[in-house]
């Protein structure tokens, strides 16, 4: 049986004040409260407290990657170099990997993720179709060198994180691999009580196809996403679409050159025909594997130049040059329009078959008006590359949609062969003959789940813990005199009975006050105290988040607190 | 609830032939058997069932820990150079340290082990006697850079590690925290089913006073260890004690010169002179900081240089060189002998005073015969230098010492405040003044553990786990046919429904006998094969050890499995 922990026992110390480096929640709180300690930049201890949190939250997760019959391994930290040479990974990380050598010279790296290792192990444990589908997890410590490790347990150099992989022969299988671990993350994230919202992303280095990203709104998260108050999509901001809608039947006069001298950019532009950005076009030179491209947006947008590389992703994107402008005359800088324009034309979806645009008329200070689309030039492909602003439509009901900060704590991918391409990961198929196996991958931040958990549930008075996460289910606080004292460790000895986790304040030579103060920074969901009607038995049992209060003999606590 | 295990589901793949390189049990087995991999040389992974295996000698470790009142925290194995620096250790572990730098260029290292950081938590945390004692535990990834990882999980380069450390204020309360973590330790590996013993242990690098080792006998221990056969003491060689015991009464002739030609060694001499090498006295020089010091043991022994060092530590000891023999004619390369000898004279107990030796005469070519101690020369200090020999004398009993091999556990140190010191660990005392603190420091290799399980426990079918850490208390074998299969799964589901952790081999188009041997491999401690019988719903228990075999129902199986 479990044992009752008692504070004067326990390894805690509370502060009052904040660190001084400490910019969000959950660095200040789990600092103050005792659950962690920083042991270097990005690079934390685990107190007491703190363990049994992150515990609590591994076992929620392992419950529920068992449950889709995942299967727990635990690979090393310490990895060769080779494998992540082959999948070009020792190179893209750059600076966030940790290498090293070992007293031999070779090569090592500290794991970030394991994909590579992971399709290794498979390889050599699965021969046959008949071994597939298979689901592998582990609960690990993983190493990235951030630049700027911050905001306490959230953004570490050395983390917590569960990760898992799917291995498939079928595409279909995949999807379904993939499916198993989205309602599996669902319920976990439902488990800890973490708000989160769950979004399609663009999946970037990992290089996969179908991946979903779970955020969790919070001012101290580092990703963006935008969300609709009207409907349940919600996307990474670099996800988001705007729907073409071609304008039909409107009526335009010829396009007309316009005397604009000076204007080479939008601002000056608009100022000097007294129209608001949104009606000129602003058409952005780039080189797209060497060849010169434009892209067209509304005047009054940003190009994303981060989503417009991955739309054109393998290729690479540069920015032109002078000598680009030199080279081609036929290029005015600042005075660029796509009638007659003889590069290949991308453009937004803003910039619709039908609609009608300012824009530069491939001439020195001079631009054109109703250059319309469709009639005075066409648009070769269209891509969502503007950067999303606040009111942007939503793509699934038209409604304003709405941007907010959130922490990722769980991403889901459907890889698909890139790795088994890599490390040519066959198994023998049904009819006798290799199948290349295609794979998923999943990651669940623990230790940032921990975190994400702070900043959206802390209060004023400190840290305040759903129940399954929290380090214990009450905390019974002796408020001073002996009869207290003896209460609070009687009633405690049969919370713990019952099956109750408690932990008791029974520091001696602690004010009362001093003792409220701190049960309310550690923000375990009940306290319980044994206070002014100690000597008739009477104790007082507060919720930790609502405040509220309410007298109770020993016995009705304790059947409130074990139901 | 837990589920059936699926051995068609499970990704386990059983070899028939030891890996190439495999040279010790554990290795072999653990591979062939489909529980570990390996990743790198002394860098594993523990697949499905070695993950299960590890997690429970996990629990008991933590179980015992928990239940002597150790806190469990988790600190980074990625740790700033300087606390390291501080201690000496830095440069101390030489080449077993993995270290490396971040993105900035800053010194890190991988942890070995964690006395510094541990004591830099107690010191933020700890402010007063009265947060003392307390004992911290965590079970993590440790990291040692080791010239020859070798034996599979059993010396690894990465391995899991309980390490616990305790912080009193009194010698007491060390000693307290120290029997404390002897008795866990007792339980510990009582439950897990090793065969140890504990011996006394000179601490070597660690700096500390009391140190005893858990060690479990087997042969491919790294270990040597000596055990007396008639009485229960058991010791490390190094720390292996000769009583001195001075002869009485003997009556010998007054010393004289032999003309011993060319006898510069103990061989020569005896050969020469026709005595055994057990009658002459052997005296080595060595460099005690500098100063030239003799050291006599009898002529048949080997002087352990590394004891000679821990015993006269923190001195440097050096060997004597040609230059140091041509800077004192007073001391003759080959003939030197303790009587008049000018330099300090330290020697073996069975050195005692009133026994005669043949020795050198302190000139070219001369020796001397009945030289007696107390009489002809005196010893300066006696110390335990020599290498302990099978057969040797029990120092609690007198009976004839065996020498054996082993693995090394577990390991508790009383540290006392070497750290403390390094750090200015105080904490205020009863008397409003700093105390400082004294430490322990305790590890058992958890990984290791596994390594030793099977190395004691294992026979020429596979492994053989005890019930406490096998990753099943059953393995329920489907013999092949639909009858038999359904049955098998009909009995896994009732018996993981009373709470019994079931392994079930329900593959298609295995043939039973591989399925046999794959059980034995596997070595689950109870086979249940649904075979012959099945129609009639009967079954045959196997013990995996013994080899017992037993027809059961259904029913009977699910009472005897479940009590």
């Amino acid at each position: 049986m479990a044992q009752v922990q008692r504070m004067s026992r326990l390894m805690v110390k509370t502060l009052r004040d904040d660190p001084a480096d400490a910019e969000t929640l959950n660095h200040k709180l789990l600092v103050r409260a005792g659950y962690v300690r920083r042991t270097a930049a990005g690079i934390w201890t685990w107190l007491p407290l703190g363990k049994k949190v992150y515990e609590n939250v591994a076992r929620v997760v392992r419950e529920e990657m068992d449950a889709i019959g995942g299967q727990e391994v635990l690979l090393p930290a310490l990895l060769p170099k080779e494998p992540y040479e082959a999948s070009g990974r020792y190179e893209e990380y750059g600076d966030l990997l940790f290498r090293l050598k070992d007293r031999k010279g070779s090569d090592y790296l500290l794991g970030p993720t394991h994909e590579e290792i992971f399709t290794q192990v498979v390889k050599d444990q699965c021969a046959s179709y008949k071994d597939l589908p298979v689901i592998l997890y582990q609960i690990q410590t993983k190493y990235r060198d951030e630049a700027r490790p911050r905001a306490g347990v959230l953004r570490g150099r050395e983390f917590q994180m569960k990760d898992s992989y799917s291995f498939d022969t079928t595409d279909e299988g995949l999807a379904e691999s993939y499916a198993l671990h989205r309602a599996a993350y669902q319920r976990i994230f439902e488990r800890l009580g973490l708000d989160y919202r769950i979004v399609s992303a663009i999946s970037g280095a990992m290089g996969g196809s179908a991946s979903e990203e779970f955020l969790a709104p919070a001012a101290a998260g580092e990703d963006t996403f935008v969300d609709c108050p009207a409907c349940d999509y919600a996307a990474n901001t670099e996800a988001v679409t705007f729907a073409l809608k071609p304008v039909e039947g409107a009526e335009h006069p010829a396009a007309q050159e316009l005397d604009t001298p000076d204007t080479p950019t939008i601002e000056t532009l608009a100022e000097h025909l007294g129209v608001p950005a949104s009606a000129t076009l602003k058409n952005l030179l780039v080189k797209v594997d060497g060849e010169i491209v434009a892209v067209g947006v509304p005047g009054d947008r940003e190009v994303d130049l981060g989503k417009l590389a991955e739309h054109l992703a393998p290729a690479e994107v540069e920015l032109v040059t002078a000598e680009d402008f030199a080279d081609r005359p036929d290029l005015v800088r600042g005075y660029v329009g796509p009638q007659g324009l003889k590069v290949r034309y991308l453009a937004d979806p803003r910039v619709a078959p039908g609609t009608a645009w300012i824009t530069g008329a491939n001439k020195p200070d001079t631009h054109a008006k109703d250059v319309v689309c469709g009639r005075d030039f066409e648009v070769d492909q269209y891509l969502d590359v503007v950067v999303v602003e606040e009111g942007d439509p939503c793509p699934a009901c038209g409604a304003g949609l709405k941007i907010g900060r959130a922490i990722e704590i769980g991403h889901i991918f459907q890889l698909g062969r890139k790795y088994a391409d890599t490390f040519q990961l066959d198994v023998l198929g049904q009819n006798g003959k290799p199948v290349r196996v295609t794979m998923g991958s999943y990651g669940i931040g623990v230790s940032r789940a921990v975190a994400a958990l702070v900043e959206q549930s802390a209060d004023d008075k400190g840290l305040c813990w759903p129940k399954e996460v929290a380090p214990a289910d009450v905390h019974v606080v002796a408020a001073g005199k002996a009869v207290q004292t003896e209460l609070a460790l009687d009633v405690a000895e049969k919370l713990n009975a019952a099956g109750v986790r408690v932990l008791v304040d029974d520091r001696a030579g602690v004010s009362p006050g001093v003792k409220f103060t701190d049960a309310e920074l550690i923000g375990i969901p009940q306290i319980l105290v044994a206070g002014r009607r100690s000597a008739e038995g009477v104790l007082e049992l507060k919720d930790r988040r609502t405040g509220e209060r309410e007298e109770l003999t020993v016995a009705e606590a304790i059947a409130r607190l074990s139901a």
